[in-house]
């Protein structure tokens, strides 16, 4: 096992009715802007149920954030942050509007130039303003982590940034709120969750024992569940485990002491920013790639996951890394998730144009081994036709 | 799943020469008392890397903290830490240093009179000094939990106080300072941690399926470590992975949104004031009586766990059942540890003495239930003679 630090000091609230608990959750002293999406807490409630205990403490309103958070989005709100007069955030929606608010928190304070340097150079985040979230969409896990991913129309770009510093002060999780999500976000959701599981368990053993048993019981939860949800959407217990697997998927737990390797978040990512298919969706097509790709690499953590998780155990261990591959593409396709370029009208030569791009980002390898360089990518991609 | 509220701020540093990092994880302005046990630091090396980087900062060693500490004990420390001027304890051991530095914060800074009251009344821990942890015996739990258990010899009793005041800052955790621990101690551990994960686990089914999946985690791997740490005791990973385990058992996490029976360790604990068996020991004794006792209210629970940690598949309800205890007992007497009264030279009339003793002290019942009578409690002990 690895060397760790493991330090999550979200304070969670979690249930049903836990919209409520957010007046015992806000400082005394907070000043809010709020910060939201589309505009679904208004139709799904939530809304209504924020004003109810915070209406006197809101200073001001910032929604419209978009699904995959635009730079120029977030810049506007940081205005909104000084007119308001705002000493606190509350995000309250999916993923989307979590990572929004950690990059509004951050630019807010930034004193180094143009924030966009925290994405593109990695600048520090040397402070942020606190944050608490209302989490409406289980899928990111952002609701329990300092990681935030934000887009940028002028130039294409999706990129990533981490800091202790955006973690958020609480989050609250009612399972509930997610009884009106559309089937899409279901879906992507209990994918985006899986994914980012296997991107801390499927690289090669360290001796991470309970790391791995612990990684494989999201896992077993969220296919079991999958199930569960499409044959009764309101089921509450359902509705809770997705959220749960969704915020421990990604809450720096299962990945204490063990390699990572985040390739298919990497290249999804770029499908994303150039072809504009959904989170999840550039994950599913990623991902059996990758397995494919690095099978030799990734051979025993393969095996233990077709045996632990599918319980698949055929003699010929080449065999059960292919039904290992193929059952993971069909619990995605079986969860309404499409794991195919052609599926998206998304043209074959995109593992040349995202090689290219991230070759001109001056991105030499990813993966657990640093072995996967742009060209391997394209590879990937071209067995995702 | 019911509702719940998470919140575990403690700062891990878990590893190989993770003691080193103690230098980073003091506050800027600690003036130190280090509170330590019967010296085991002193001949593993523990002592000498403490001092090597946090010399100039403590101001007072307090050593011989028993297992089971003493409340006579603590508040000899209590005037320790105003003879030191200390404003931060360190607390360097197992799980008895631990809980007795919890027990000293909190008593250093109790205006209500005796502090016995936090323990025998649950008077309010309204402050406790600042502290961290090393610990070097996986067990308890102690280093991520606000939990404490205090015995006083002057009554016999032993009993236990929780509170988020006594949540260790940072803890820091190096397997490689367990190789050195007597088999018993090691057995000892592994039991306790163990119960730890049955006590969250073995209720009844709330829809907690992720919470079921990682307790199963935690117990697959102790069991499967259990063996391997008897097979070769220098092997890090095994030693790393028990360590984590013993952790992860006894954080919270796993008992997010489930019900939980601590039946076993109030009866243990009782056991272990009167007849002076170690907690493990104890809970050894215990466990099987209370899985036998109550297998119809654990019925679902108690199949489960056969099929899923034992891979008990029998036709026969009553029979997996009955191989589910078996196998549990199984592996108490495996790892060391012996799981009889008589084992232990404790006279059949314990059942009667622990029931007049709970009832004395106003325990109207126990269990996930509330449905453990004191007189069940007899009825229990009376299977384990």
């Amino acid at each position: 096992m690895n060397n760790f630090t493991y330090h999550n000091p979200v304070r969670i609230r979690f249930g049903k009715g836990a919209v409520a608990s957010l007046a015992e959750e806000l400082p005394a002293d907070a000043t809010i802007l709020m910060v939201y999406g589309g505009g679904s807490i208004k139709k799904n409630g939530v809304y209504d149920r924020v004003m109810a205990v915070a209406k006197d403490r809101i200073a001001g309103e910032f929604g419209g954030i978009e699904p995959n958070p635009l730079y120029e989005t977030c810049m506007k709100a940081v205005d909104a942050v000084g007119t308001a007069g705002a000493n606190f955030l509350l995000a309250v929606g999916g993923g989307s509007v979590l990572d929004a608010t950690k990059f509004i928190a951050a630019a807010s304070k930034f004193d180094g130039g143009d924030p966009w340097r925290i994405l593109s150079e990695g600048a520090e985040v040397a402070s942020a303003l606190p944050f608490g979230t209302i989490l409406t969409l289980p899928a990111t896990g952002s609701e329990m982590n300092g990681n935030s991913v934000i887009s940028r129309r002028s130039t294409n770009e999706k990129l990533a940034f981490g800091s202790p510093r955006v973690l958020p002060v609480f989050s609250i999780l009612d399972p509930e709120t997610t009884y009106t999500l559309p089937p899409r976000q279901v879906t992507n959701g209990i994918v985006d969750a899986f994914v980012h599981v296997m991107e801390q368990y499927l690289t090669y053993p360290v001796g991470g024992y309970l790391q791995d048993r612990q990684a494989e019981a999201i896992l077993l939860t969220l296919i079991d569940r999958a199930k569960a949800v499409k044959n009764d959407p309101n089921d509450y217990d359902t509705r809770a485990a997705i959220m749960w697997c969704a915020t421990l998927a990604l809450n720096g737990l299962i990945g204490c002491g063990v390699p990572g390797d985040w390739t298919t978040h990497a290249v999804g990512h770029e499908l994303t920013a150039l072809y504009g298919v959904d989170h999840a969706q550039s994950l599913a097509i990623v991902l059996p790639g990758v397995m494919r790709h690095q099978r030799d690499r990734k051979r025993e953590k393969l095996l233990q996951y077709g045996e632990r998780v599918w319980g698949i155990r055929a003699t010929d261990e080449a065999r059960r890394i292919d039904e290992a591959i193929a059952r993971t593409e069909e619990f995605f396709r079986d969860t309404g998730c499409d794991t195919r370029l052609s599926d998206y009208g998304i043209p074959e030569s995109a593992g040349r144009i995202v090689a290219e791009r991230l070759e001109k980002r001056g991105v030499k390898s990813l993966g657990e081994h640093s072995a996967i360089t742009p060209s391997h990518v394209a590879e990937i991609l071209k067995l995702r036709a």
